[in-house]
């Protein structure tokens, strides 16, 4: 098994010149929400989850977007109710969330 | 097949109070060469390689770290030759870099 069993990178990347990026969908506050529940759910650490910042996916179109590992599931998400579900379903029991799936076909 | 191939996020986290970290012992510019490698080798985009910076990875004693999906492979590097291993060998044919894997006890 890797370091940990999954690991959650959100997009909190700011484009410059107040281009349309995940930053301004409600990113921050996604991945703030994501990282408490982990933590009071008993998940955070090694062998379980980790929830990381991380700079531009490059999905820009589907933002904000989240990608968990070692699955490469891509979600996208609105609200917190959103990031819950993929913490107590993805994160805690490894089933993906499919109506918060990214279409492949979303790019920058 | 996710959305890349592989995905190597680094740590450059820059902890408060001068406390040691990544970003101390060369994340940024190991980021940055990994970064102009891989575009310069053709190996950027969907389907292929994206390399991400990220958050705190939370293994601080080994930093500086990256970790590379979906295989969950860890790794720490010194110089560019290390990079220009991890991403000639591992991003572009999926063979691990043995002498650079982290060891899985070296935490935060």
């Amino acid at each position: 098994m890797s370091y940990y069993e999954r690991h959650i990178f959100f997009c909190l990347n700011e484009r410059p010149n107040g281009e349309d990026c995940c930053a301004l969908h409600g990113a921050k506050a996604g991945f703030d929400h994501c990282k408490q529940r982990v933590k009071e759910a008993g998940l955070a650490g090694q062998g379980k989850v980790r929830v990381n910042k991380a700079g531009c996916l490059d999905r820009c179109a589907g933002g904000p977007v989240a990608v968990v590992y070692p699955e490469g599931t891509w979600y996208t998400f609105v609200d917190q109710a959103d990031i819950d579900e993929i913490v107590d379903k993805h994160l805690a029991k490894g089933e993906v969330v499919d109506r918060l799936v990214l279409s492949p076909c979303i790019g920058r």
